[in-house]
């Protein structure tokens, strides 16, 4: 039972009144945020399409891709922002620096687009050592110079002890897309082919592994990087990749419903051909986790129409972050909206979105 | 004194290596984070030059501008972002959610940006009601409206109970830039006039009244307003306006003190000419502040050349959100760098940056 945290502040003089504001439904069931609205799963969702897009409503907003694609000054831009609060704050294969740089750069780049710029907004906990936030700088700083973005603007606010953790980044980054590329989960359509660009699960278990303190035999070290490089060879094979997206908070899983549902098409995946490292499948069977669910850092998912499907593959595994790409399953006109994996024995199974995370405040 | 908070988390079993990293001066006086980094004075700029600007070493950065500027695809754009972590969320005169957009289409509009997309990123502290979001993101719609800009994108992060403080909010957004225009506080000039768009310390005020409980007979009530519209109607004037800023945290002063020594010019003020309203000159004098460091949301400061000062004061008189504009002062060869401020008796004093800041959580 979560206890209600008592805002706003009853020392303000006239509180706001709430009397006209109802919770629309299904978010009347939670009166309070729980850690699951923050999961990527359906709760989010939910808190999205019944709280944020009824209160910015507008056409932009409206597409729910990973950017926003807009023209600005003749320019043909994407947008796109997040907020990272991953505990703890370096862990094997990265720090949050190295997210917040790589988290919005891969954003845009699933809309096609080439990060340009990003800002920067820090909000750090009075007490949090300067070392420790000289060393996220540091890394953003690297992480940028790798990705090939200006960090361009950027804002610092500090709170009370005890009323933050330590350090939280915001990055937002505007990138440019190329002419004639049309990017977005609408556009999978049955016959496509669905490709993921490598070994899944592996930043959602180094995580874990971490902060639970488990080690499964080999160190798991975080898959965390910019993936624009890897897009652009793949925009230079065809500009007519359909959808694209990173499978990051609720894993593959939840970022193939989602396509499935914008499309309105099924998918089908061939268990056997998803990539997953060893140590991945050990730590998720020894913990009662569907790796499929485990959050990525650094790998796409790509859907493409099926003629383009091997020269996209050639690609991918020609690039150093696409090394162990492989197609994992098609898109089908069964089964509309719905994703089903085909198992070793034959047997299917719907893959569902979860409901909350698995794994709160993993990037 | 404040105790250090244990981070990285000990549980990482590869603890980053710190030994190689030095804390520049001068901010090795202080390990840890304190409130007044956060401030937007002395702190907060020795932060900024100290540890940041040499991580993101790059030249659009180092302009230290309240946006960025930069060409893409042809474009002129303006780039900024701020996260907000007022207390309380909700405040005579607005909001959290109008804080968030009106500060970020400020910071575009100090540069002669008419703000376009906005990016969103909330940071929700578990257990916080819904109707809280729901309201704040209703606000922020609002505000979003009237100033015209479209909330293109968004994210969402919910930390763990006590370990967050509620809602906290981070805006960036894009803007165009006009032809023509190159506004930046280097230009100040001597000879040049300081205007200031109307009264001065009102939501710094505001604030402090609900959070200490404080009545100061007349309430307060923020001065939170998006100022894009105000500075079209003053670049229709000239687009040749040489400085905009407006002084948010730490306050008229600040905002001077920034201009004189990026443009190695002096400033000069008239105290009786400030615009301050009774209320807050009591407020000031029971609290022992000085309304040149209390904290504004809706207005700015201009330095213009002087043949442009009655033209783009008229213009400003006459837009709803610069009717109490006033010229407060001019820019001078004398003291370069230093902001002199001549009392009513004839005397003057050195209008310096302040440390740390007079009231924390201010925005």
């Amino acid at each position: 039972m979560i206890e209600p945290i008592p805002l706003p502040d009853p020392s303000v003089p006239d509180p706001p009144d709430f009397s006209g504001w109802t919770c629309p439904m299904p978010l009347r069931d939670h009166p309070n945020v729980v850690m699951g609205h923050g999961g990527g799963g359906q709760m989010s969702g939910e808190l999205i399409e019944h709280l944020f897009v009824p209160a910015f409503a507008n056409p932009v907003l409206a597409g729910l891709t990973d950017s926003a694609v807009f023209e600005l000054g003749g320019a043909r831009l994407a947008f796109s922002t997040d907020s990272f609060v991953v505990r703890p704050l370096f862990f094997p294969g990265g720090s949050i620096g190295d997210l917040a740089v790589n988290g919005t750069v891969n954003d845009l780049a699933m809309s096609g687009a080439q990060a340009a710029y990003l800002s920067c907004g820090f909000i750090l906990e009075e007490g949090v050592e300067l070392s420790v936030v000289g060393r996220i700088a540091k890394d953003l700083g690297t992480a940028a110079e790798r990705a090939g973005v200006i960090v361009a603007t950027g804002d610092t606010k500090v709170v009370d002890a005890g009323h933050g953790d330590g350090v939280f980044v915001n990055t937002a980054g505007v990138g440019l897309v190329r002419e004639g590329v049309d990017i977005r989960p609408q556009r999978a359509a049955p016959g496509d082919v669905v490709i993921v660009s490598g070994m899944i699960g592996v930043h959602g278990i180094a995580i874990m592994s971490v902060r639970e303190g488990i080690s499964f035999g080999t160190e798991v070290v975080s898959d965390c990087a910019p993936l624009n490089g890897l897009v652009a060879a793949m925009l230079d094979v065809t500009t007519d990749l359909h959808v694209l997206r990173d499978p990051t908070r609720g894993g593959v899983a939840t970022s193939l419903n989602e396509i499935a549902k914008a499309a309105g098409t099924g998918i089908d995946l061939v268990e056997r051909q998803l990539p997953i490292p060893e140590t991945v499948a050990n730590a998720c069977s020894f913990l009662g986790l569907d790796p499929l669910y485990v959050a990525n850092e650094g790998k796409l998912l790509a859907v493409v129409a099926p003629g383009d499907a091997d020269a996209v593959l050639a690609a991918m595994r020609a690039h150093p972050l696409g090394q162990d790409a492989a197609i994992i399953g098609e898109c089908v006109e069964d089964h509309p909206g719905l994703v089903v994996t085909r198992t070793a024995f034959g047997a299917t199974r719907v893959v569902d979105t979860p409901i909350g995370e698995q794994l709160p405040r993993i990037c």
